[in-house]
C-alpha cells in the first residue's frame, strides 16, 4: 500500500504540518523507521531519538515539535493510538487467502461448509464438522469429526483441532497449535499405569487468539474452556479441565495444569505454572517464571516460586543478596553471645 | 452411545436402587454432570455436591446414600474404579478412522503396511519404513525412511517420525509430536560453531504415550529410548542419547537434557528440568518447576532450584518468608553485641 | 557405508595399529559401541571402559594405548576432532530427498524456484515466495507469500514460515518450527483487549538452525533477525522484535520476550527466560532455568531467579541451606541479647 501524507492525514481527521505529497508505504517504531515510514512519538523519554529518525514523517502532539523540526508532522495528542489506526489501515492491506475450496482439501460431505469461507490446500475437514461464513481454514490444517469453528476465525495453517471441539467467533489459531488433544490422566494400578479415557471436549470463546504450537487438552469428562477474549501466547499448555475466564492474558511458555481454575482480566507472564485443582481469581496478575501452588484472591499480584504476594517475594528476593553474609556472620554472634552470657553469669556469681 | 441405566448396571454388575428405564448418553464428574450423565461420588469431600448435581444417576457405596436421595444409585463400593469402567465403555464408542489407505496419501512401494492399517490424507511414508497391523496414522502424518510403527499404534494428524526411529506396538503419539529430529550438538570451533552429525535414532517401547508439540532428539550415536509404558505430556523436550526406564511419568513442558539416565516408575513434574550427563535413579519424583542438577538416588524425593530433598527443600523455602526481617535486624544485632562487648571488658578493666 | 578399517585410516591420514581389512559400519561413544563401530577415547576418565567396550576399532592417543590392547587402533592426536571427522564421512551417506518437485506439492505459479531444489509432497508455496538453489523442503511444509528462503537451506517437514520473512543459506529448520507467527501484542482498552496488527517480519541469517517446534515471532513492525550462525533448540520462544546476534546459542525451551535484544557468542541454558526490552551483551553465558530481568554486560555469567552474577547466585544457593538454623535460631539470640543487655545496664546502674 502507498498514501500520500495528505491522504493519511485526512483517513486520520488530524491536521498535517510539512509536505503532504509525499509517500508513506510503511509503519515503524522510531528507531527501526526507514525511508516512507510513518513512526510516532508517544513517549518523551524517546525524543532524543527525533533528530536520527529514517522515517519519512512522524505521529506527535503539537506542542512537542521542536523548533525547526526536519520531518513532516501529523499533530496528534494521542499520538499511540492514532498510530495503531494506521497500523490497521497497512495491515487490512495484506491479502487473505482466497476464498473457496481449494482441490486438494479433503472435506466429508457431512461437512457443513460457511458462505465466503476459505479452505486451503491439503485441509483436512472431518464427519460433521462445520465451519463458519467468512472463516479462513489454511493450509494443513485438519479439524475432527464434529469440530465447530464459527464465523470469522482464522486458523493458520498445520493446526489440528480434534473432535467434538467448538471454537467462536473471530477466533485467531495460530500455526501449529493443538486442540483438544487427551488430557494427561492415567492411574497407576498397582506395576502398571491405566490411561483415562479423556471423553470431554474443548470450548473457545469468541474474539480468543491462541498462539503457535500452543495446546490445549480435551476434557477427562465435560469441557476445557477458553473464556471470550482470552488472549494465549505460543508455547503454552492448558491441560484438562481447566477453566480460563474472559479477557485474560497467559504469555508464552505458560502452564496450566489440570482443573485449575483462571478468572477474567488475569495476566500470566511467561513461563510460569499454576498447580492443578486450584482457584485464581479475576484481575490477578502473575509474575513471569512463577510456580502457583496455591489458590490466588481476586485483585492480587504475585511472584517467585512458591508464588506470593508480590511485595512480599519482591523483598525476600532483595533480602536474599544478604543472606551469604549473615550465614558467615551467626556463627561467630552465637559464640560472642555465649561468650558475653559466661562473662556476665561469672560478674553475677562474683557479686 | 446410549444405555439404559439398567443395562449399565448389568455390564458393570452393580446392584441398582431406582428407575433403571432412564437413558444415559455421558459421563461426567459431579459439579460438571448434565442430564444423561452418570456421575459417582468417590470421595466425601464431594458429598455437598450431591444435592445440587445435575446428573441422571450416580456411582457410590450404598452407606453413603442419603435418606430420601433424589437420584438413582448404581451401589459401588470402588466408585471410582467403576466410573473409569464407565468411562472406557463410553470411549469405547468413538468412532476410529477407517480402515485402508486415504488415496492422498503418499507411500513408498518400499514401505511395508500392515493389516487392517489405517493411514489418513496426505500421510507421508518414506521407503523401508513399516506400520503394523491395526496401526492408525492420521491426516498430514509423516514417517521418514525405515522407521518403524508397530501393531495398534495410534498416531494423531500432523505428527513427524524421522528416520530409522522405533515406535513399540499400541504407543499414543499426540499431534504435532515430533519424534528423531536432530539432536542439539554443536562444537565451538575458534569464530565458528561447528554441527556435529546426529547419525543415531530413537526408540519408544511398547505402551508409552506421548503428548502433543512434544519433542524427542534421536541420538548422536546409539539410541534415545523411551522404556516400555511411560507417559509424557504435551510440550516436552527430550534431548539426545537419554534413556527414560518404564513406566515413568514426564508432565508438560518437562525438558530432559542430552545423555541424562532417567530410571523407572520415576514421576516429574511440570516444566521441571534435568540437566545433561547425570542419572536419575527409579521411583524417583521430582517437583514441578525443579532443577535437578545432581545425580538423584532411587526413591528420593527432590524439588526446588536446585532441587535438592524434598523435605529440606520445603524447611528453606518456609524459612525464606523470615530472610527479610532477620535481614533488617541482624545490623542491629551485631551493634548491639559490639555495644555489649565493650560494656563488659570496660566493666572487667574496671574490676 | 562400510569402509575398511584401512581405507577409513587412510582418508583421515591417520597411523593404524592392527588388523586393517575389518569392515567399519558405523560410529559411537565407547559405552554404546557394537560389533563394526569405531569409537574414541579423548577423555583419560573414560580409560576405564577400554576393557569392556565391543567396537571394532578406537581412535586415540599412540601414548594411551595398553599394552596388549585387544582392539585395533586409529593413532590420533586428536581423537575426539578425528571422531568429527568419521562422523560427518557416515553421515553424508544420509540419502537426501530426491531432487524435483512432488505431483501433490501446490506451488503458485509466481514463486521462484532454484536448480536442483528438492520440495517434498504436500508442501505449499505461495505467491511470490523463492526457493534457492539445491535448497530442500520437505513433506507437509507452508512457505507464506514472499518468503525467501536461500541455497542451500534444509526444511525438515511440516515446517510453517509465514508471508516475508527471509531465510539466509544453509539454515536448517527442523520439523514443526513455525517462522513469522504474529508476535503477541495487545492493549487493554477499556473492558476490551485489542490487537496490534503484526506487519513486520522474521530475518535469519546464513548458516543458522532452528529446533523442532520452536516459534520466532515476526516483529510488529520492521524485523525480528537471528544473527548468522546462531543456534535455536527444540520449543524456544523468540518474541516479536527481539534481535539476536551472531553464533549465539539458544538451548531447550528458552523463552526471550519482545524487543529484548541479545549479543554475539552468547550461550543461553535449557528453560531460562529473558523479559522483554533489555540488553544481553556479547559472550553473556545464561543459566538453565535463569530468570534474566536487567541488561547483563557483555562477559559476564548470570544464572538464577532474578538472574545475578554466577559466582553470586551460587554463593546465595548454597548460603540457603543454612537459613532455616538460623530463623530457628534468630529469636533466641533475640532474646538472649535483651536478656544481656538488662543486666548489663542493671549491673551499670548498681554501681
Amino acid at each position: 500500500m502507498r498514501l500520500s501524507l495528505s491522504e493519511l492525514a485526512e483517513r486520520l481527521a488530524l491536521p498535517l504540518r510539512g509536505d503532504g505529497s509525499i509517500g508513506i508505504t510503511g509503519v515503524a517504531g522510531i528507531r527501526e523507521a526507514k525511508d516512507g515510514d510513518v513512526t510516532f512519538l508517544g513517549n518523551p523519554r524517546y525524543e532524543a531519538y527525533l533528530g536520527a529518525t529514517l522515517a519519512s514523517a512522524i505521529l506527535m502532539p503539537a506542542s512537542a515539535v521542536p523548533k525547526g523540526f526536519h520531518l513532516p508532522v501529523l499533530e496528534s495528542d494521542r499520538p499511540y493510538a492514532d498510530f495503531l489506526k494506521v497500523l490497521v489501515l497497512f495491515a487490512s492491506d495484506r491479502p487473505r487467502p482466497p476464498i473457496g475450496i481449494h482441490p486438494t482439501a479433503v472435506i466429508s460431505t457431512d461437512a457443513r461448509i460457511g458462505l465466503e469461507a476459505s479452505i486451503g490446500p491439503h485441509v483436512v475437514i472431518e464427519d460433521g464438522a462445520s465451519l463458519g461464513n467468512h472463516a479462513t481454514v489454511m493450509a494443513g490444517c485438519y479439524l475432527g469429526r464434529n469440530v465447530m469453528v464459527s464465523d470469522d476465525c482464522l486458523i493458520y495453517p498445520n493446526v489440528v483441532i480434534r473432535e467434538e471441539s467448538r471454537i467462536g467467533r473471530r477466533v485467531i489459531i495460530h500455526a501449529g497449535a493443538i486442540i483438544g488433544d487427551d488430557g494427561f490422566g492415567f492411574i497407576r494400578d498397582g506395576d502398571e499405569i491405566r490411561k483415562i479415557p479423556q471423553i470431554g471436549n474443548v470450548e473457545i470463546g469468541d474474539d480468543c487468539e491462541i498462539g503457535a504450537n500452543t495446546t490445549i487438552d480435551r476434557a477427562t469428562t465435560g469441557t476445557t474452556t477458553i473464556g471470550r477474549g482470552t488472549r494465549i501466547d505460543n508455547l503454552v499448555m492448558i491441560a484438562h479441565n481447566v477453566h480460563i475466564g474472559e479477557n485474560s492474558i497467559l504469555c508464552a511458555q505458560v502452564g496450566i495444569s489440570g482443573s485449575a481454575t483462571i478468572g477474567r482480566d488475569v495476566t500470566i507472564g511467561g513461563q510460569a505454572g499454576v498447580v492443578g485443582h486450584i482457584e485464581i481469581g479475576d484481575h490477578v496478575r502473575v509474575g513471569a517464571q512463577a510456580g502457583v501452588t496455591k489458590p490466588v484472591a481476586s485483585g492480587v499480584e504475585v511472584s517467585g516460586y512458591p508464588a506470593m504476594v508480590h511485595s512480599q517475594a519482591r523483598r525476600i528476593s532483595a533480602s536474599m543478596r544478604s543472606v551469604p553474609e549473615i550465614v558467615r556472620l551467626f556463627r561467630d554472634f552465637g559464640r560472642r553471645l555465649a561468650e558475653l552470657e559466661k562473662k556476665t553469669t561469672n560478674g553475677g556469681n562474683r557479686t
